[in-house]
C-alpha cells in the first residue's frame, strides 16, 4: 500500500524531464487535454490559422483554495484567458498551459483539475495545443499554480479602443456583480450562506461573439477581474479623459452576494468576476446589446449600468446613489484580495 | 526610512488588480519591455504576422539561484521560450510574460531580472508584449517564478519532424554539454573551481536561423535543456524507431564542466543545456551545417556527436566509449535534478 500511495503524489523526479515527466504526460496530462497537435509533443505546437491578424494573451492563476463552489483552478485558467483574448476582440483559438506543482501534490487531484479545464477548453471550442511542467520542492510552492496563454485572431467587426470611447456610450455588464470573489473569499473565512455562493467562471467568447456578430457599435469591452467592475471604469476613464457616471439601482447583484459584502464589509465594485464583461456601446446600440446578452445564458441579468459623461482634465467614475447622492469611486488599492483567481 | 525600504519590497496589493498593480506595472516592467504593442495594456496583444502559419509554445521558469554564473531567471525565461520556437523551425515573433512573485520580494532585484529579460529580448529582436503579474503570500513561493509563452512564424525552410529521420543521419550539436546545469548545481552546493562555471544560456533563434536559411536538409531539431542530451536523442530514437550512435571522443566538454561531474558524480549527456541544439542532419550536409555553426559565436565547439544506425522494434541510444567499448544511455529518470530551469 505505501508504494501504491506513494505513486500518486508529485516528486521532484515528475519534473526532471526524464522518464518520470514523460510518464506524467502520458498518463495524466494528455487524457486530459488530447487533440491532433498537443499530442505530437513537439516544443511548439504548430499552427495555421485563417489569419495573420492575432491577439496573444497570458495569466498566472494562483486562486486559494484550488477548488471553490463554481469551479476550480483549471476552469479558472481556460476561462480567464480565453476571456481575455474574446474582450480584446479576438476569436480564441489555442491555449498554452504550463503547471508549477509543489512536491507531494495528489496527482488525483491533478487528474481532476486538469479534466475541468480540458472539459472548459472542450467546451469554449478552443484546443490546449503546447505546455510545460514545473516540480518545484516541498514549500516552496502552494501546491499548484497554473499559466495559460492564449492565442486568437481578430475578429473582423471588432474595433475595441479606449480612444473610441465618447460621451453618451452606455456601460452595459451582462449579470451579476462580484459572484466570483465573494464565493472565493466567504469559502476562505469559512462562512456559510443559506443559499450558497457560487463563482460566475465561464468562458465569454459565445456571448461576445454574438454581440459582435450582430454588428453592435462596441467602443470597448473588459472583464472586471482583479480589481472590479471599480478598476476597469476607472481604467477606462484614465484613458479615454471621459468621466463615467454609473447608476446604483441598475446594478445587477445577486441578494446572497450582497448580504456577504455587507458583512464582511466589501464594495462590490471591488470585487473580482470571473464570467462577466463590461461593454461600452454606441448609445443607439445599447438595447440590442442588452437583448443579446439576455438570450445568452450568461446574460440574462444584462443591464445598462451607467454612462459616458463629459470629457475632463481629471475624469472620474461617480455613482449615482440609489437615494440619489453621488460618490466617486476609486481605483481599489488592492491590498484585500489576495489569490483570488 | 522604515517607509522607503518597506516600499522596495514586493506586497500583496502589488499583485490585487489595483493602484498598486498599475504602480508596479508603469515604473517597475513597462520600462524593462516598452514596445508599442506591450504599451497599450489592453487584455491581449494585437499583432499583425507576416504569415498564418505559426507556432507557439510556452514554458514556466523555476530556476534556483534566480542569479547565476552566465544568466539570472529574467534571461532564461527569454531564451528558453525563445529556443524552443526556433527548434520547432519558427522564427520568433512575440512573447508573453507572467510573473509570480512571493510577498517580501526586493523590487530592486526583480527590476535587474525585468532589465535582463528584456535586454535579452531585445537582443534575439522579439518584443515581450503582453504579460501579467500575480503576488502570494510570505511562504507560498519561493521568491519569483516566471512563465513566459511564444509565439512565432513557421521558418519557409524547415521540416522538423520525428518521421523525416533516418539511416546515416547525423548528430550535431552547437557546442560543449552540460553547462548550465553543471554551473546551477555547482552553485547550489556552494563548490568552487579555479575557471568559474558558465551557463551557456542564450538565444538560438539567429544561429539556427543560419542553418536554415543555408537550405541545409535538418531532420529535427531539439534544445538539450531538462534531462539533456541523453533525453532528446532517446526522445528520438523512441518516436523515429531508429537506434541512434553516439561517439563519446567527439562529445565538445569543458574540462572544468568535467571535472564537475565527475567530482559531483553526474554524467553530463543527461545534464541541462541553455544554449544548445542538437540537430539530425542529412549525412550530405552534415559538414556544411558544422561550417555554418562555427561561423556563429554560440557554435563555435560545434561537432558531429553522432549517426543515425538501423530502424529497431526497440530502438535505443548507444554510446560508443573511448576505449571502444559501448553502453546504453538511458533516458534519464530526473530525480536529481530539481528547478534546474
Amino acid at each position: 500500500m505505501t508504494d501504491s500511495k506513494k505513486e500518486n503524489k508529485i516528486l521532484l523526479a515528475h519534473g526532471g524531464g526524464g522518464r518520470l515527466t514523460s510518464h506524467l504526460i502520458e498518463k495524466t496530462i494528455l487524457p486530459a487535454f488530447s487533440n491532433d497537435t498537443l499530442d505530437k509533443l513537439t516544443d511548439a505546437a504548430s499552427l495555421d490559422l485563417t489569419s495573420a491578424s492575432v491577439c496573444m494573451t497570458t495569466d498566472s492563476y494562483v486562486v486559494k483554495p484550488l477548488f471553490f463552489n463554481g469551479g476550480d483552478i483549471g476552469k479558472l485558467a481556460v476561462c480567464g484567458t480565453v476571456n481575455d483574448l474574446a474582450v480584446a476582440g479576438a476569436t480564441p483559438v489555442a491555449l498554452s498551459l504550463s503547471l508549477i506543482i509543489e512536491e507531494g501534490f495528489d496527482i488525483d487531484t491533478l487528474e481532476k483539475i486538469l479534466a475541468s479545464a480540458g472539459a472548459t477548453a472542450k467546451q469554449a471550442g478552443i484546443d490546449i495545443v503546447t505546455g510545460d511542467t514545473k516540480v518545484v520542492e516541498k514549500g516552496a510552492a502552494d501546491g499548484l499554480f497554473i499559466n495559460t496563454a492564449g492565442l486568437g485572431t481578430r475578429h473582423e467587426n471588432a474595433d475595441i479602443d479606449f480612444d473610441r470611447v465618447t460621451k453618451t456610450d452606455k456601460i452595459i455588464i451582462n449579470g451579476t456583480l462580484g459572484d466570483h470573489g465573494m464565493t472565493i473569499i466567504s469559502q476562505r473565512e469559512g462562512i456559510k450562506f443559506d443559499s450558497p455562493l457560487q463563482s460566475d467562471c465561464a468562458v465569454l467568447s459565445g456571448l461576445i461573439a454574438d454581440v459582435l456578430n450582430s454588428g453592435a457599435n462596441v467602443k470597448f469591452m473588459r472583464d472586471p477581474t482583479r480589481g472590479g467592475v471599480a478598476a476597469v471604469l476607472n481604467e477606462i476613464a484614465a484613458a479615454s479623459g471621459f468621466t463615467i457616471e454609473l447608476d446604483e439601482p441598475s446594478l445587477p447583484i445577486d441578494e446572497t452576494v450582497r448580504a456577504a459584502a455587507d458583512m464582511l464589509g466589501f464594495d462590490l465594485l471591488d470585487i473580482a468576476n470571473e464570467g462577466k464583461v463590461v461593454f461600452v456601446v454606441d448609445e443607439k446600440d445599447a438595447g440590442k446589446v442588452v437583448d443579446i446578452c439576455k438570450n445568452h445564458e450568461l446574460g440574462k441579468k444584462a443591464a445598462i449600468i451607467g454612462e459616458v459623461l463629459d470629457k475632463e482634465e481629471s475624469p472620474v467614475v461617480e455613482l449615482k446613489t440609489k437615494i440619489g447622492g453621488r460618490r466617486i469611486v476609486q481605483m481599489p488599492y488592492g491590498r484585500d484580495l489576495p489569490r483570488i483567481c
